[in-house]
């Protein structure tokens, strides 16, 4: 896909319900190293995986205090895990958005994988983190997907037992069904 | 050893560097779960942790930012692993602070381990946190362990090359040597 133009930068700010200062940091958080090798979103997904491990880590933390460590971190780890990620991804309709070079649109028939959305997301949220602070980050992450009532069911085999439904937006794709 | 006295909580703030508002957040830290299972600084382990992740992901992704992020995750985690948190325990001193359970002292000969040294100096961190913010974190890491010059030399088999030696108090065991 080509670069994202103004109005869709602008529709996708609207989406995600935050406008940033400096654009150019949600512009590269779209771009996948096919495209860019050296100006793509990698680090930009390093930085947002950091920013949702210290603020999963307080909400969960305040939510769920008194249920050992262990437990705690699996409950984070599902939160900010990998395929959460890409379900958060499809719900904002990022993978849209992706820039992709062309080798890699060939090899992949042109369809963004799960690691791709997966990391598209984990940047989106490392440029509102640096386009901002931490809060920023907090703020949306939690507007969009507001925890579990009961966290603890994440952690079920079938990972949904008694989520609650929620959309913020009209959702491509509710990532707690 | 019995909880620390008000003096040993001062001249355990002025060797941090760092004065709480509330100090109840230190004296929290500095408890094993041997001592008190319900109050003790575990879950202020687990939020220093993450405070600790994101701060170094940031101070190592703008020193190395050049570098592949496969790299750059795991500068970060020699920086804040277990092993390098006890030697920053012990460079600080807080082993000497440990409110260990007496079961634990009969069984530990009194001697605290490399996890419990580790473990409150993540507590530590996470008081901090809790305490104040981010910054202050960040502050009082970087004041006490600056990055190395080179932060791929910590990637060395040995781990030390070229690492340069620091100390902003009269250390116990300086963490880079």
């Amino acid at each position: 896909m080509p670069e994202a133009s103004r109005a869709q930068i602008e529709a996708l700010e609207a989406k995600l319900g935050y406008s940033f200062k400096n654009r150019y940091l949600l512009r590269l958080a779209l771009v996948h190293s096919s495209a860019a090798p050296t100006t793509c979103n990698n680090i930009m997904a390093w930085v947002g995986d950091a920013a949702m491990y210290i603020v999963m880590t307080e909400e969960v933390g305040a939510k769920l205090g008194y249920i050992p460590v262990g437990q705690l971190s699996e409950v984070r780890k599902t939160l900010i895990g990998r395929a959460m990620c890409e379900r958060y991804a499809n719900h904002l309709g990022l993978p849209q958005y992706l820039v992709l070079g062309k080798s890699i649109m060939v090899q992949h028939n042109g369809k963004v994988s799960a690691n791709m959305a997966a990391e598209m997301f984990e940047a989106v949220m490392g440029a509102i983190y640096l386009d901002s602070d931490l809060e920023a980050v907090r703020r949306c992450y939690l507007a969009h997907f507001p925890l579990p009532d009961d966290p603890l069911t994440l952690l079920k085999p079938d990972g949904t037992g008694g989520i609650p439904a929620f959309s913020s937006s009209p959702a491509a794709d509710n990532p707690w069904e």
